[in-house]
């Protein structure tokens, strides 16, 4: 039997992505975000919202790019930290003790030691209320060597991302299935 | 060492999702996207993403809306069918044995089988090439009653969704951690 719940963003578990940017006089920032993902296969494109108030809103609209970082498990710790306090106030690359690294491509730094970055322009961004959901065109993605299969694309069991979902962050468990694949079964016994 | 893997949509591990729409003759039809996701939380949106050839898209301008399906681990063979085949040519909800409920708020199907499902309005649509960026905001969430904590949130471990990642499904795991809460440890000892 299902509940209503009314008209709510009731939580769904989400990758967890830092956003990175510089700011005005050029300090480099980063904020958590779980509402992110990729939007488009070509041109490549990745998406992410952010309400106003945030530090990097303002600087991804001045520099008109940004960094999407993705996490390992052992990042839980720093992810959560950059979702929390804002560089407005706080250095937090210097505090959680992370690598601010300079785009090749963009004005915008990503997070050195996280496994896979994306570097982005903006092409898109639309305010739907109290979050405002930015577009950005991949220019450039990058991966730790050891963790790409032989298409170059990440193995998940050695990239290890994690999800956040009603207050808690979750690692990836077992491999439940092969996509574009274990649904033809139900085709030929139709 | 990082690797440059070029303009790439690299795939990163994504929830598993199902778009509901009825067709132009009323038929319900489903597809599965994995990228989708809550956008903004006020007003309430989700986004997700489509490839103009597909059945869905056209379902999703005409109506001018959607629901998204959030399916268990036990449904990943029936969410990667709904992935391989068109709604054009097949009535997937039969072929699956699934069940489409009509929502109470908008002109749209739902899985009846899977614990969470929203239903949205079209608020905007933004074309990036190859796919479109649809939005809609969030008229109702309903969840099987028995997933829910004491604040209506579905518990993750209890709702069970899974994620896609490079050709693979994958089960949640451990919980690695508290969000809004772990980080503060950093900023305690710097």
């Amino acid at each position: 039997m299902k509940k209503s719940l009314g008209a709510r963003a009731v939580p769904v578990a989400a990758p967890a992505w830092l956003v990175g940017t510089y700011d005005a006089e050029g300090k480099p920032n980063a904020a958590a975000v779980a509402w992110a993902g990729i939007c488009c296969s070509k041109p490549p494109c990745l998406n992410f919202s952010l309400r106003k108030a945030t530090y990097s809103y303002a600087a991804v609209l001045e520099r008109k790019c940004f960094t999407l970082s993705v996490p390992s498990e052992e990042h839980a710790v720093a992810t959560d930290f950059f979702g929390i306090y804002s560089g407005r106030d706080h250095d937090k690359f210097e505090i959680a003790g992370l690598t601010s690294v300079k785009s090749e491509h963009v004005e915008a730094p990503y997070v050195g030691e996280f496994p896979l970055v994306f570097e982005c322009r903006l092409v898109h961004h639309h305010d739907l209320g109290l979050h405002t959901v930015f577009v950005g065109e991949i220019l450039d993605a990058k991966c730790d060597e050891g963790l790409l299969d032989e298409k170059d694309k990440p193995v998940v069991a050695k990239l290890k991302p994690f999800v956040y979902g009603n207050g808690e962050y979750f690692a990836l468990g077992a491999r439940i299935g092969a996509g574009h694949c274990d649904g033809k079964k139900l085709m030929g016994s139709s």
